[in-house]
């Protein structure tokens, strides 16, 4: 048996099978429309599945309470509820909220992390607040000045990770070199991919065109060693997959994420509706029905799990408001994975390693 | 017979059953992918369908004689042909081709609408090309900063207006207005929607959110008495149809508009790839083929014609590089739509209106 170092991983479980690294993840058992049920369905499907993940259900404990015992089966080894008397709104004022409602379930689910008493921390609540609070509770890695909310969408060659999507409205170009650097350590370690590409939003192939942020940001890219900057990406060429990371401010990132979720939705409707336009097509749709749900699922979502947050001393993910159950169980996958591939550890040794060499080349100059 | 006095309709046609107004267009054959080819054929399909208009083909004029020799039926009396030496290619610098290609086919077909030869100019060639040509040989209506590429999206509800959609990468808040303005009087002439609900585009609805240029832009459209400002209008919702115009800058609009194209043609593709996957799915695919294939259309932007450019003195409207026959055709008898109309009229006097009434309010103060 051995303890990683530099893991946060330190919570180890025997069983018959010899010990097991347990990665605990706090969760928000209040944010989003279908809490406390979802959340709770969703944390016990996840536990159910993998052995080697604790939980804390983190909020209202007669609540969580009552949807625990609702269900028939689940790990009461692996679960526990962690009281918090408040709830953070979504049309609260994320600053104000996480300084005034300390004993909300996000600040509270948060400190867990911040403690070391958990590896991460999921919440389908205010996403305001939620960035806010990670950098404020368990804070930013040195270096790291905007942590951005990381998204996986589906491409035409597996996914790919848009950074930023929403956290950070105005950034600045060494924003998005950051936002490069650990994208790519993601897309390595969490999917797999070697010598991930990474490409810049823009609004045409060519070097020159672009807004202010991009046009500043190119060069910095270019020059990064340790990533494989690719050059501009287009919105169209997203889906297509020629990129695996593609960086950007968060106001372009969100409308990116948003316009494809809507689109999404908006074409599987009309599909159906011209499904059931007549006969012919109604029986045609029966049909085709199992081999469209799955191509459906490709575009769910929820089969990502949440999106990360970044950057930070400790994982932070946030899903959907909307998230039912399986999301919730995914994003607990996600975390794990997250946690057990060291992946905020490795973000920190890059960002380290990048300010000693920019200290050196001064020393240098 | 009567002249309408602020149209620029003057070419007038005599024929058997009395006298039609001509609307008279000018198209750059050499502009895109599958030019002259498409563009002539286009062109000739539009001029088949709707004897009110005439055009004149900008371009080398035996390459432009070919095309039309190869087609048997064309309206020989309102196609004419006009000469241009040289074309403007995609990379080229926008500005420099302008001031440096004088015999192109874009400034020689925009030199004819200048020269009221022609009521509008349509173009599958370099974007920014049309743009810069556009305001310096067209020229803008007084008043108008920035003319927006203005994009009509499918929605749930019909369609949805987006500008600006690439045009002006960086904007002010005034552009913002002026495209909100711009975009009503669209709406409401060209596509009969009655007091249209004007949107901008936001990463959430709460009036607090949004970059710089969304908080600074939403108090001005809030005052706005001529339009009906609904509030923010979130990515995802577009297509849903809650505003029926939605204003931006020119790379936030660039990223809707391409995302969309690109999720719409991946989404198809996939649930066509699924289809082939088994032989039940396959039998089904036969039956639903005329249903899909009707839902297709809908999200196809050929059907729509181009972006026109608004807020200059003529029409401008730019089709995609990639633009076959049916796009060309539907631009032309969407310019046709438009100069019927009189939107840039209509434009003009809004805008000078809204000018009258700033100078009143300051002398008032």
């Amino acid at each position: 048996m051995h303890f990683r170092a530099t893991s946060s991983i330190v919570c180890i479980k025997f069983t018959g099978e010899g010990c097991v690294a347990m990665v605990r993840i706090s969760i928000d058992a209040m944010g989003g429309d279908y809490a406390p049920a979802e959340i709770v369905k969703g944390t016990v499907e996840a536990l159910n599945e993998r052995s080697d993940i604790s939980a804390v259900l983190v909020g209202d404990e007669s609540a969580i309470r009552r949807e625990l015992d609702g269900l028939k089966d689940w790990p009461k080894d692996r679960i526990s509820v962690h009281h918090a008397s408040q709830v953070i709104e979504m049309a609260e004022s994320p600053v104000m909220a996480i300084r005034r409602k300390k004993d909300s379930s996000i600040v509270r689910g948060m400190q867990l992390v911040k403690n070391k008493e958990a590896d991460a921390f999921i919440s389908g609540g205010n996403s305001g607040a939620v960035m806010v609070g990670g950098q404020a509770i368990i804070g930013r890695i040195r270096g790291i000045e905007r942590p951005p909310f990381a998204a996986l969408m589906p491409s035409a060659k597996g996914v790919v990770l848009v950074l930023d999507c929403g956290a950070n409205i105005d950034c600045r170009a060494n924003h998005l070199v950051d936002f490069a650097r650990m994208g790519s350590i993601y897309m390595q370690d969490m999917v797999g991919i070697k010598n991930p590409k990474v490409g810049i939003l823009n609004i045409g192939a060519e070097e020159d065109k672009g807004n202010a942020l991009v046009k500043e940001t190119f060069p910095l890219l270019k020059a990064c060693e340790d990533i494989n900057f690719v050059g501009s990406c287009e919105a169209r060429d997203v889906s297509a997959g020629t990129c695996d990371v593609v960086v950007c401010d968060g106001f372009s990132g969100n409308v990116l994420l948003k316009t494809s979720e809507g689109i999404a939705s908006f074409l599987l409707k009309s599909v159906k509706k011209g499904l059931m336009s007549s006969l012919r097509s109604k029986i045609g749709a029966l049909l085709i029905k199992p081999a469209l749900k799955s191509t459906i699922k490709e575009f769910d979502t929820d089969t990502y799990g949440g999106a990360p947050v970044l950057g930070l001393n400790g994982l932070v993910v946030k899903i959907h408001g909307n998230a039912k159950a399986v999301t919730v169980k995914n994003a607990i996958l996600q975390s794990e994975t997250f946690c057990e591939k060291n992946i905020t550890e490795k973000i920190r040794d890059r960002i380290a390693l990048d300010n000693t060499n920019k200290k050196l080349n001064q020393k240098e100059n």
